[in-house]
């Protein structure tokens, strides 16, 4: 293998295409496909070297997941034919984003979670992590999701997204995270209920712990948690100093300007400048 | 997780479905949902308990594979789209197969092989086998199928089916491996050519390594070899005294009765009974 097609991995973005961009979270099994479609052409138009992409389940992996109870863990034998179901819908969704992103000529190729990776109560414990480093060294771009895999403790679980994110982002060392959502940010106040909420625009990690109580939560039911459970995931990769950037990546453009580090509306947290971070 | 539901998996049957039979191998990109459809119901029937399905590519996989010259390796960055290509050709067979297998409420779930296998100069080096086993032992039935996947060496390499079947056999200990493709078994000369050709019913392994210039070659172009690179990967599982059956899969009931372990038309490979193997 020739070395100098080799991807400085030290730049590495991670994106999260949130479930509720990509599918129509209110009927099941909807996709979006006019967002996939745009999301896959900004992504190829923005040219970014280093990038791994990971997509939530909306309408697709959590109405199944539900039906079966399998993030309650193995309870009985009829949930086994739900965990192939729970996971077959999520590759119905990834295959349609797979195809977009290849459609664009994005060098992509999936990573199948339940395949390489074993959770236990809920936690990722084995993570079979070289093809994935390899693919990205080699300039390929990862595409990950959120997805029914086996437990060490409860028999199965779901293995969000948003776990994924951060996790690969520390093992990784990624530079930042953009999580692409359906809401332009983190606000004040819930928007949806109070008339008075204003978008922050940048926020450091111990300001985001205050305000914690009025972070809005995910207005259908989603099993990996909603807007709250995602921060909450992303805190450790936060310590870590990585910048995280929330922006509505169901408006055009967006995650466009996100991935070539454009001024974009939506939210940055950092670390923050007490413990040495620079403020964007 | 309750015990109870552990499958024994000392009983485990390996079934490859040939890429000749799930697909039309002379018109590209061609499922034979038909036969997709039959053989997910065969396996259903049948009801085998311990069972890992690997499937080939046929007209998806090889076409792609052979325009960017993927097992040929690395050569220039033009064949990193082309790898993509490959697996999402894969993929988009290995989905019409999960979806009828699953449609027949067959617990099944695919192991991606580029996810969790890194193959050395094509021979599989990397294998995160634990989801796998872990599957199997739930009662689910993994199914896997012939890859483009990283290469140690090379940078990228085809996986064969076979080099799975064969790998997945001897480090799981299977009980037998059923081959299904689209001829009646081995014969004493190429049937296609030779009229006074007769069916092998039963052979041994040192019997079949004398055969050996006699077996037919694949019609079409198949980047990992036809019937002869099949027996040739078959060779290892076979000295661990791994029954071999290969049968028509493009004949109704064949596989099923394969799967019942009933009297079948084929060709049955043992070790033999100079190494203690019992002949059938």
């Amino acid at each position: 293998m020739k070395e100098n097609i080799i991807t400085n991995i030290s730049k590495l973005t991670i994106l999260k295409l949130g479930g509720s961009v990509i599918t129509t979270k209110d009927s099941f099994f909807t996709p979006n496909k006019k967002a996939i479609i745009r999301l896959a052409e900004e992504i190829a138009r923005s040219d970014v070297k280093s990038l791994i992409i990971v997509h939530g389940g909306g309408s697709f992996g959590h109405p199944v997941a539900k039906q079966y109870k399998i993030n309650k863990g193995y309870k009985d034998s009829s949930q086994i034919i739900g965990f192939s179901k729970t996971h077959q819908a999520m590759t119905t969704l990834n295959k349609l984003i797979m195809d977009s992103l290849i459609g664009q000529n994005i060098p992509a190729i999936e990573i199948q979670p339940s395949s390489c990776m074993i959770t236990k109560s809920g936690r990722i414990q084995v993570m079979e992590q070289r093809p994935l480093t390899k693919l990205l060294r080699m300039g390929f771009v990862p595409v990950l999701y959120g997805d029914a895999v086996l437990d060490a403790d409860t028999g199965f679980a779901i293995l969000s997204g948003d776990q994924l994110v951060s996790t690969l982002a520390i093992q990784l060392n990624a530079r930042h995270i953009i999580i692409g959502t359906d809401v332009d940010g983190i606000c004040t106040a819930d928007p949806k209920i109070d008339l008075s909420a204003k978008l922050i625009h940048h926020i450091s990690l111990s300001e985001l712990k205050k305000l914690q109580p009025n972070v809005g939560k995910a207005k259908v039911t989603d099993v990996t948690g909603g807007m709250f459970g995602k921060i909450i995931e992303l805190i450790p990769a936060i310590e870590q100093k990585i910048k995280v950037i929330i922006v509505n990546a169901a408006k055009s453009n967006n995650v466009y300007k996100a991935l070539k580090g454009e001024k974009v509306v939506g939210t940055i947290i950092n670390k923050g400048v007490e413990n040495g971070a620079k403020p964007n």
